[in-house]
């Protein structure tokens, strides 16, 4: 099922750029126009204005090219017979210019990243860098080449009914995992026990899952009164032993085929305390709050000001810390929106976004509530599960 | 324990190349001058010709940093207070260019990289790119900015003591994920359920390990007649249920603190045949050879050389389509030393190479042995514990 609607909206962009043509490296960016999420990070793609886009990719990754998303050619690469890989790139690109007719056209190229989605071999990131750019210049020499990172970015903010499918599904097997961990924690575990159950469960259960083939997931995990307040940012997982009573938060990034969900989850070893419930319930009703304002036509402040303002009331907003919340799709984090106090730009349908408040209190614990929300064009959209209060 | 030699080596490097200073921000950079592994991937190292380097990092990681290797200081990262990242290192390492005395100086920064290693946290890539080089040419206005990429990949392919024991903890890490694979594999388990096993034993059991701290495992698993010769490459697990008799295949990176290991284990799921045995005698016997000729003064071709020749003998040498190893250390993949047929460049003591000649047999399947193996002062050192022969 082609989505032809993305490319379309980016080939807008590129209009209004002045890009004749995009040649894209990025694994984030290669998923985005041919849906085929990289595995090691050496697929190229060249989008024209017309007609489909051209995917270079190595044979050994042939099966994942989906071909009516875009032609596709494979060249060898790792193997004793394949030979200089950026000779194979020059080959390429160069026969790629003169069939679809790009002499003298202006190239749109990937410059402004820094920040940037892994391919599945995330052992190894492959990146653009300086022989990319050289290469550029000789394959486009004497043309004007662009830096596209806005365009791209600003393209791939909002997702069509595709993408939220694709989404909600990374979100569903994200679950699995939280759901062991909901299930099996108990007192007497270690925070790298708990994390690598939850990545094992994802890794063994999601591949096969509503077509799910490549899944990664990463599992961090702060317990105690010490370990969950560090949650403000991502801190690894530690062999801290987990007590009765502790909160043990989880963040977890799991990557289902180049599509990206970001959940948080609190839970309480043994029984919460009444007082661990009323805070656990004024962070979930900041994060309904936040979510509620996930609508098209919002400041992309507005949930964050909703989140805020309920902290405050419940005499937690000094404890709250951080943003609101981020997009979230092709990357773990993406910048379009972001829920913060004062952010400008407008929420539009389409826009997916983390949504989670947190607390952060010192002797007590650290309680976080994230979801993936999506402005639908009749309001916000959970992808995730909504939680549920507790008592 | 500071490593003071390696930083010594680069700083020959240095002055060879005609660098002042470096100033690098790819994670496995700084990892070689700080023994510091960055969680986030925005961390900067200074290195001036004289004195200590000195180390920029999030708060968030400050427990990271290692004083009696870097001074170093913190800057807020990702908090509503913290302001905006380039203005706090434009401020951060103008302080520091006055600091050293670096006005006038040549810097050598991060530029010809492409694959590179991750930061602890791999869902999101962080790396120089362009942003990074305007601030650079900004801070360094009107100075001689130059490649460095070269300078360290020279230095890091030499390893000191220090750095060979941390690769043995690496390796020892793997080694408890590769023993539960051949205490628990058996028909009826799919290939992904086997990687996902694999990965959960190093995420639970690697931290605290012999001071282990940050620890992360990515296993793909290649089973049964076509599943294992497609690994002549890194292929992903599927959903594949194993059959008794087949070959099944694990290529395992794991990464402790920023050191690597790069294992690739076979095993029959139930009794090897006789020719199943035969053909992986025949394979190890291969890597023996191979690794005995990881000795000072030996060309890099020369490991390959050896295990093509046993081989060959075997009849298997038209099935042995890679190279026979690649340096390891700071990245799953360096490419200081390179084992293939033809290579130029001489083995000196401390580098570090896998050794892994494989076989892929069509209607057979595919064996490939890895271990990772030190040039020692007199011979080679395995850092991974050699294979033994089936029977």
């Amino acid at each position: 099922m082609v989505d032809a609607m993305r490319v379309e909206r980016l080939r807008e962009g590129m209009k209004t750029a002045g890009l004749d043509a995009l040649v894209c490296r990025l694994p984030e960016n290669v998923v985005y126009i041919t849906d085929y999420w990289p595995h090691h990070g050496f697929s190229v793609v060249v989008l024209p204005r017309d007609g489909k886009p051209r995917l270079f990719l190595p044979e050994i990754e042939e099966e994942y090219a989906k071909p009516d998303w875009a032609d596709y050619s494979t060249f060898g690469w790792g193997l004793l017979k394949d030979g200089d890989l950026y000779e194979n790139y020059r080959r390429l690109l160069t026969e790629a210019r003169g069939q679809l007719g790009l002499q003298g056209a202006v190239i749109g190229i990937e410059q402004s990243f820094e920040v940037s989605g892994p391919t599945y071999r995330m052992a190894e990131p492959v990146v653009p860098a300086a022989p990319w750019s050289r290469l550029m210049e000789q394959v486009f020499a004497g043309q004007k080449l662009v830096d596209a990172a806005g365009v791209l970015q600003n393209t791939r903010a909002i997702k069509g009914q595709y993408e939220l499918d694709k989404l909600r599904i990374a979100n569903e097997i994200a679950e699995m995992g939280m759901n062991v961990f909901l299930a099996q924690l108990q007192p007497g575990m270690r925070e790298v026990e708990v994390g690598a159950l939850i990545e094992q469960t994802i890794r063994a259960k999601g591949p096969g899952y509503k077509g799910a083939r490549l899944v990664r997931a990463s599992a961090e995990v702060g317990a105690g009164p010490v370990g969950s307040t560090k949650g403000t940012l991502l801190v690894p997982s530690t062999t801290y032993t987990i007590r009765e009573g502790d909160f043990v938060m989880v963040e977890l990034a799991t990557v289902v085929d180049g599509y990206w969900s970001d959940l948080t989850y609190v839970a309480v070893a043994g029984q919460p305390s009444a007082r661990q419930c009323e805070v656990y319930n004024a962070v979930l009703k900041a994060q309904q709050a936040g979510a509620q304002q996930m609508k098209a036509g919002a400041l992309f402040s507005d949930p964050d000001t909703a989140a805020r303002e309920v902290l405050k009331e419940a005499g937690l907003g000094d404890y709250f810390v951080h943003i609101t919340g981020h997009g979230v799709g092709w990357r773990y984090h993406e910048f379009i929106p972001f829920l913060m106090p004062g952010a400008e730009g407008t929420l539009e349908t389409g826009m997916v976004s983390s949504v989670e408040p947190g607390v952060y209190i010192p002797d007590f614990g650290g309680i976080r509530i994230e979801d993936n929300v999506a402005v639908g064009a009749d309001g916000p959209v959970f992808l995730s599960t909504p939680r549920q209060p507790w008592s």
